[in-house]
């Protein structure tokens, strides 16, 4: 098992270098990376070969004669406020002109929207006019202290990566230009193009695709203090254009403005609940995405290789859980990954082959500029930090692949890296064989986690942990990606089909209004009713921060009198609160585990909510004893509510443990070690059992094991970040 | 100085104690309480005689004859979860059936509703009838899974002001019931009794009502973890029935609805806005208790005796800033105070005499249970804290009388009390003889507080600071209380008909949706665009917590353009935020003064908005740095943001400094203290200045003190809590 399944990034002049590495980690493929090419000697070592890609970029030769195909992008201006009847806006002001130009073409004008923000109505079209040379629209007719905006179509003249790293890291290279293969022009050169370069890359066994057309939304502004003004890794706002606006015009049979897009400047995040609309334009933009893709893809089968998708950057219309996936026909999906949730997100993805990219990345700073593989750096700490996450989810799912990116030549310093990167290799190898010999062993609970996107955003948010922290939900999902349950991913209109039939808990995690708690969803009876009454059957409804709001209704909350709480936001100050005092239910809560109070959380129930936990708040200095854990029977069912949840292994340990007892199973298991720093998968075929230390301490731990009635008890000293393989077959023998 | 002016409790069996501390205390008034009476003895003392009288309790046996003229209420059943086609609601489960019993009159149960609330909507009629033997409402066709409740009137058949000493401090006499002035035949009772009540009295000098009908919202549950389900000091829910509706419809023209109460079992708090409606119905009821309360104050008057409104517990209809009260025709009003803002509401009211009721109440407990007369009890400093609050008001504005409560032979064990006292009446009086003298010196600043109620609800909230602390506002106010400032207050209507002119600050302080922020107001665009247009100009709008709050357009809150701040209430979390630094103005923040940060304020002008203080708080871990005090020049005019506000006295004083820095004046002003735990007051006519230091420490400040172009500084060291009262005609002449 010490080779096989390792994809390294090879580079050019560390020949030797790179396939020392190759044999020490035990790699069957050498990569290219982003703007590196390998050489003669790496292509002719015998291992097969990943070539990088990125469709839409450097292309800039085309491009510059066809600036009608850049990619585009709606844009607000700045709101100006009329000092009398009429007013002067300068488009791009406090946008990145290098990232930005107007489209001031006749089809383009014809979709902007000029708004009075302060009265909320359009401005009619006769009263503003765009004066091109300045790049100004001017309004007539204003009323004077009113705020106005402009909706503007604009090209994006730099890809947003390129410029990204030309700012950051000092490239030097020229502005790369994003085509948009919208075009039957643009379309016709990317495919002799794809041609072409299969052809001149024989040595090429597998094109990695970075990843189709499109990036995730990233606007830049003139501002140094705010030079990244919006950033959304999960919306479609990139594909835009009067082509694509046309097409989809024609094929839905209705338009969409570009106020659709705009959402009075507050564009529409994908931690908002998404309306008909969206649905409809990114169901339109995947299936150009998948159908233009597949012509790619099948360019590369054509020539024997494989086509694999880098699920990063360009990606949208991409999305693995859509159900266009299948038919863009890659043979397989590469995911970089920090955590947990990442790995199940690629694991279980259609497609034969899933790679995860670990990190830290082979480049002198990682996170927020922290040194790497610089001075101060801890390479290999990182590395084992975020092995971690990743294990305990490979533990329940494993993946076919892993591998590394960036500069090799920067390992040469870090030897405790080199020796940290084989031993993860051979442990990912060894989780490997145990899943081909038999799957692990699962706890027998149904986990739906609730939410507006539902199956098409499985598992994550959108980005990675360190872009959603301020989500709720993404620390559950992290919990969850290591935990023995099994796990899916519904929305609203899942529930009203029925498909909570055969779930034995429903989590429900965010902040009102977000997608992630459902928003406006919660206002459709159907809903409520279906879930009140698979609770009341027997499910556990289980609700983090603000679940199943909606205002508007009698309760904030609209699942209140199932999880016993409710939020006041202000218009039930004046109603008395019921008194509690907190249970304590042993074993339920693990040491180190925590659940922050949040303010204006109110038993609906005082009767019958049991407060596990709570903690005294203050408001101006006067106290507020806020539950922060409850438990609500309801019919055969339970209501659950957390005041918020944070990833940390012993909260997701209480996690478990709250599902457990919600769920009606008892905390004493076989399969659960004693210590929450500390969790094991069990592998019935092979009768082993992986216990893993999560901490950075040495960790003693106990664990009950059994099997068809024999019982045993596992005591055993895990050193920091520690994975030991057990044999129990003599045990339990 | 040493007499008059004071208003004493006696008490029957302690004459000489009575006359002792009516000597002492320098009372020039003896009182009785409710529920004593006055012997012989003091009724002959030569003091005068306040009587105390609650008009609509303690006519038991007539309201035993009359069940049908007691007062009454909306309630709201407790929502009852359908389980099939139908289903039966026990209307008062969970309500105190001492305090409840439901009106079943023919009149009554056609005003009843019942909804689903889970569908949003109202059950017919048709589907639903009660039972009156059982209690409950039963409703067919009901949909299962639906929540349903009933909306019924009910009886309310215990004062609830005996109810709450009756079940709190276990007094056992019969349960006192309330009788509804609405009726001719109750009218006709109250009369006569009012009549005879002159007559048997003619030792009272003047009538004290407690005060006249109709109680604030007072709702008990059966529940002991809950006893109190809803208190509302400001709501006038308890002045509804059959008679009062009907006549509301006569003159409106329109039918209030049941639901126009319940509003979803929420009600309608006085911290939220007010609609249409409401204020209709409070108009209405105010004219009925301003036109039958004349009526009694005219009997009064027509005994030769005085009277007095003490405004408390039974004020529903007597609001004293409304256009009705002079009509009243009461001789003056009494106010019990805990706060500078109530004297600064009861100095300011339309009528002759203004007098205050101090705590501590004598008691054996105090506020929450404390000790106050009794072992542990410390009541003389209880008197001296609440006296620091009321004397920095009334060196603003001062009232015409002090007073106590309660019962006098519990201060016989407390000697330091009886002192403290003395010294407060004589404090008290020199404070009145310099305002007599002349008006204090105020800075040339006019602050207007803007909300939802406006003038209506000058300076107070409802009710006490311990009953609304949640509320930004009433810490604002009770800084303004006893700032040299010239303060009004102002609702949205005022605001659009031209209330700013001459108003330098606008201070709009709350959470998001209350009265005190304005809620659905700013969806005015006319508010924001005078406010605009008013900022523009030269004013300073000054924001707390979440000014100009309401959803649905470009900007959360509504003045963010001038404030150069907004919140992200979640939709605008992929935005980034400006960089900032903290900027320290010298001398602004004074030395243990502090504003808290609160999560998703966001700078929209990073590059014109100061940030004066900040604070990093986390989520999950992850550092937000949240600007805390923010200024914004917008034209001639600033905007102020404040993400929360507390009193304390140093807090009291940045305020001031914000407004002088805000409204473009120096920090370094005359009379000023140079240290925030002090404050003075100076009185031009008479040439002295009152320095106070507010707290329990000793206090060394500098003062700079001017006139006429003649300017001294002035050192002194202050005993704790200590007032020095300094004459400044020879250090300025």
């Amino acid at each position: 098992m010490k080779r096989g399944n390792f994809t390294l990034p090879g580079e050019s002049g560390y020949e030797d270098l790179t396939l020392k590495l190759a044999e020490e980690w035990g790699a069957d493929v050498i990569r290219d990376s982003d703007g590196t090419s390998l050489s003669g000697k790496l292509l002719d070592a015998g291992y097969e070969i990943y070539s990088t890609i990125c469709c839409i970029r450097g292309h800039n030769a085309w491009a510059v004669k066809h600036p009608e195909d850049l990619q585009q992008t709606f844009l607000m201006s700045d709101p100006v406020i009329a000092q009398d009847a009429s007013v002067s806006i300068h488009l791009t002001d406090g946008y990145l002109t290098e990232q930005f130009k107007v489209n001031d073409s006749p089809e383009s004008v014809k979709l902007w929207q000029v708004f009075d923000r302060t009265a909320q109505v359009q401005v009619p079209d006769p009263q503003w006019q765009y004066e091109a040379e300045a790049g100004n629209v001017v309004i007539t007719g204003t009323v004077p202290y009113h705020q106005y905006t402009v909706n503007f179509l604009a090209y994006r003249i730099w890809e947003e990566i390129s410029m990204y790293n030309h700012i950051t890291n000092g490239w030097t290279q020229e502005h790369l230009m994003p085509i948009d293969p919208r075009s039957r022009a643009a379309q016709e050169y990317l495919l002799s193009w794809m041609e072409e370069w299969c052809n001149e890359h024989p040595d090429t066994d597998t094109v990695r695709f970075t990843s189709l057309f499109y990036n995730f939304v990233w606007i830049w502004g003139s501002d140094r203090k705010r030079q990244n003004r919006f950033t959304d890794w999960g919306s479609y706002d990139f594909t835009v254009s009067p082509l694509a606006l046309a097409g989809f015009e024609k094929q839905y049979g209705y338009a969409l403005t570009s106020e659709d897009f705009i959402h009075q400047g507050k564009r529409h995040a994908t931690h908002m609940p998404p309306d008909k609309k969206l649905l409809d334009y990114m169901e339109f933009t995947t299936r150009f995405v998948t159908q233009f893709g597949r012509k790619l893809v099948d360019i590369v089968h054509a020539h024997g290789k494989k086509a694999l998708l880098f699920y990063d950057d360009s990606w949208v219309g991409t999305e693995p859980y859509s159900r266009y996936f299948p038919d863009m026909n890659f043979d397989g999906i590469i995911k970089c990954v920090f955590s947990g949730y990442e790995v199940r997100l690629c694991a279980n993805v259609p497609a034969k082959i899933h790679e995860i990219r670990l990190h830290p990345y082979l480049f002198p700073t990682g996170l927020g500029g922290a040194p790497t593989f610089s001075a101060g750096g801890h390479p290999e700490r990182d590395a084992m930090l975020y092995w971690a996450h990743i294990r305990r989810a490979l533990l329940r799912q494993c993946v076919d692949r892993i591998g590394l990116g960036g500069y090799l030549h920067l390992v040469q310093g870090y030897p405790e890296f080199v020796d940290c990167i084989g031993k993860i290799a051979d442990e990912f190898r060894r989780i490997q064989q145990l899943q081909k010999e038999g799957e692990v062993y699962t706890l027998p609970i149904r986990v739906a986690v609730l939410h507006a996107w539902g199956k098409l955003r499985s598992w994550t948010l959108s980005g990675h942990f360190h872009e959603t922290y301020m989500q709720d939900l993404i620390h559950i999902n992290e919990a969850l990606s290591g935990l023995p349950l099994q796990v899916s991913f519904v929305n609203f209109d899942d529930v009203k089909r029925g498909a909570l039939s055969g779930v034995d808990v429903v989590i429900n995690a965010g902040r009102a209004g977000s997608a992630w708690s459902g928003g406006d969803a919660w206002n459709d009876p159907e809903v409520v009713s279906a879930l009140t009454k698979w609770t009341q059957e027997g499910g556990v409804f289980l609700g983090v921060n603000e679940p199943s709001a909606a205002g508007g209704a009698m309760s904030y909350f609209r699942m209140a009198h199932v999880l016993g709480v409710d939020e006041d936001t202000g218009a039930r100050v004046c109603e008395g609160r019921y008194a509690f005092a907190a249970k304590t239910v042993p074993g339920l809560i693990p040491a180190d585990a925590f659940i922050r109070a949040r303010k204006g959380r109110i038993l609906t129930d005082g009767a019958h909510t049991d407060v596990l936990m709570a903690q005294t708040l203050t408001t101006a200095g006067y106290p507020d004893p806020e539950p922060a854990l409850t438990m609500h029977p309801f019919g055969e069912g339970m209501g659950v509510y957390l005041s918020s949840f944070e990833f940390t292994y012993p909260n997701a340990r209480m996690l478990l443990n709250i599902i457990l007892k919600a769920a009606g199973h008892g905390l004493d298991r076989s399969f659960l070690p004693d210590n929450p720093w500390c969790e094991c998968a069990y592998y019935p075929a092979s009768e082993v059992l992986a216990v893993v230390n999560n901490s950075q301490e040495e960790q003693r731990t106990q664990i009950r094991v059994s099997r068809s009635g024999n019982e045993s008890s596992i005591s055993l000293t895990l050193a920091p970040l520690e994975m030991r393989f057990l044999d129990l077959s003599e045990r339990l023998a």
